[in-house]
């Protein structure tokens, strides 16, 4: 008998019908003799239905009225599921995020919480209830409803775990775990049983957006095992274990990410003093344009080359603000380059495993694609490339580290 | 400089449109210089669409996760309100139930009112603030959110205007006042502009649905001025008053009510005991359903007849109770009529004037109408008529009172 937190997404609660699937599933863990709390979002669409009531008033509204109106959506998931497991003789109460007493800073729209008071729902669950609480939101020490933005749910759930000091957190999602590449670029792609926070760290980052960044670093902080499972099939879906635990028999590479939604910058002939990095960011960061590859040339006559990469939509914007610098700084030339894709091989194993860029640069190589910039971490290496070639790159990744079986420990 | 408290019912808050011009409303009393605490309903539609949820998970929903579910329309009427209001230029901030702390007894989906906290919308009168608090809801002791059942709204609206002592409660509908009758009955029927509190109330039950009656009684007991508007159109509307300021130059009559809705049953022939009526009346009430004018005339031989109305929705099953009661108690005959229409003469002046009943009767026999029962209390004569005549009758009663003349105070 365990004590679980699950969570059930936007999707997985999209309608009445799928609230009735979602309250079996749970009727199921409490027959099975696990204590449970449920975390849930708004139904689908409607956070968006109500983002655009506001937005029919005003552009930018009121972040503290915007908070009281988005955070009903999740108060009416709760009461419904809440109804549906009462209606199979399964106790459940409904909690909002101010009734748990979830408390938060007062930042609205993106508040992080701070403390959580577990007393009242430690209380249903030792009547045998399932406690149904509203994700994505908290109250501010004032009484003020705050949300933590989207995606929210899933920190909830990961803070009401380690508050409880749940077993184990299991997120609901429409897929069936974390896989080793999208599987509609690769058929090859494998579902793993068992991932680290530091590798999911970099593969929700690098786009494989299974799960919201923070909760996956609240889960590392307070040593939450996180699990991730489909809301519509059967499964065991993939563990985010503490990495210490499995290095010895870490593969090298546990999967492939990737992102089309970068644009490549490159200023060059800047002269090659200190702070001129720093001169050429602090514009861009000003602009609030979030600067993500960074990649700086050793240049000849005390001149530098200066590339990095930004989202795409911030791609044009970038750009005049670079050329207006390069005047200042006597720069040679701006190029810029907006049809790149970024692929990343990611992998704890890789810290003890040496060769293995190389083993990279030889796949791409093998296939004819040139790399354009490369950044590389503890756990992962991230190469910049023509966009074109970017399913054929991470396909010849998929195949070269053998992540197609679940024995490939090798290398 | 008053301090006002404005409430807006669904129809008037029914779409963004709707919003905006009540915040433009707002924003007048604003400029006049008034405080103003603004208490809103859930958008017209919104309320029956989250019951319609429900009812396709539940028949008969858990009234704790109601509350939960159907608080959320008035909480979205407030962000969206406060929203309009500040796009305005006009300070503003949202409060639910549970925010302002209106303290409700438990019963869920029909709470009442037990305490209201006053202290944290005084902080924002005092800052310039329009205070906007979701009408219909409140907190019970353990912090479960608690709905005052349909309608409450104006409930919230006279209690805030108790609690703060407000100058006058406004409640803006879609009518512009109280009217002598029914506007669609009688061409001639005027806007009153000042009724008692004990003439609204008759006539609040009697069917001129413009106001709750809880309301109105809430409003009795605290002393709180209170004014029916429309949101429509400007206009003074209809101040309702306390009887004591006001008798000496009250005309008689102030108007007529009536009601469709009732159907007659007549128990003949039965003992006359003491204890006969409860004897009757008891299974009645035991199967929750409502009587409203009763009466009984004296017999011969020691028997007597019994008639009562009741809804008209209930007459079939009171019927069955009745068939049931008569062969336990001998009684000669069971008869019911639910082609019937009740109308009722109201006003405080009566009090002080005779020959009110007199008049009344004579008004409906000039016309050939049969008066089935009469019933009458200090300030009102109910009698009991074929529906057909209702038209004729309410019409007749209109003119013979002069109720289309504001100076009609003579006899």
């Amino acid at each position: 008998m365990a004590l679980l937190v699950q969570k059930f997404g936007g999707t997985s609660v999209g309608s009445v019908e799928r609230i009735e699937a979602v309250a079996d599933r749970l009727c199921r863990s409490r027959n099975d003799g696990h204590d449970v709390v449920v975390v849930v979002s708004a139904m689908s669409g409607e956070t968006n239905r109500l983002i655009a009531l506001a937005n029919d008033i005003m552009e930018e509204p009121t972040p503290r009225e915007m908070d009281v109106l988005v955070s009903t959506g999740e108060q009416v998931t709760i009461a419904l599921l809440s109804m549906a497991l009462q209606k199979r003789g399964c106790e459940a109460r409904s909690y909002t995020g101010s009734q748990v007493r979830i408390l938060t800073d007062s930042a609205h729209t993106k508040a992080r919480i701070q403390d959580i008071d577990e007393r009242n729902m430690r209380g249903d669950l030792d009547k045998g209830r399932v406690v149904v609480v509203a994700g994505f939101q908290g109250v501010d020490e004032h009484g003020n409803i705050t949300t933590l933005g989207r995606g929210g749910s899933d920190t909830t759930a990961v803070a009401l775990a380690a508050a409880l000091k749940a077993d184990e957190c299991q997120i609901y999602t429409d897929v069936d775990g974390v896989y080793t590449t999208d599987p509609r670029v690769v058929d090859a792609a494998r579902r793993l049983d068992r991932i680290t926070f530091e590798e999911m760290l970099e593969m929700a980052s690098l786009g494989s957006k299974v799960l919201q960044i923070r909760a996956v670093e609240f889960a590392g902080k307070y040593n939450v095992p996180l699990r991730v499972l489909s809301s519509f099939k059967e499964g065991e879906g993939t563990l985010i274990t503490f990495e210490d635990e499995s290095t010895m028999e870490q593969p090298v590479v546990s999967g492939i990410a990737f992102n089309r939604d970068e644009a490549k910058l490159t200023i060059s002939g800047v002269p090659d003093t200190p702070g001129i990095a720093l001169r050429i960011l602090k514009p861009v960061s000003d602009a609030n344009i979030e600067v993500d590859m960074i990649v700086q040339n050793v240049g000849a006559d005390n001149h530098t080359d200066f590339t990095f990469t930004v989202h795409r939509n911030d791609f044009r914007r970038t750009r005049e603000i670079l050329d207006k610098l390069a005047s200042e700084l006597g720069a040679r030339e701006v190029a810029g380059d907006d049809r790149i894709a970024k692929v990343s091989i990611v992998g704890v194993g890789m810290r003890s495993h040496a060769g293995v860029a190389t083993r990279m640069f030889e796949a791409l190589s093998n296939e004819g694609i040139n790399i354009r910039m490369i950044s590389t971490s503890e756990i992962k290496i991230s190469v910049v490339i023509d966009e074109k070639y970017l399913e054929l790159a991470v396909r010849a990744l998929h195949s070269a580290f053998e992540l197609h079986t679940a024995e490939s420990e090798a290398r």
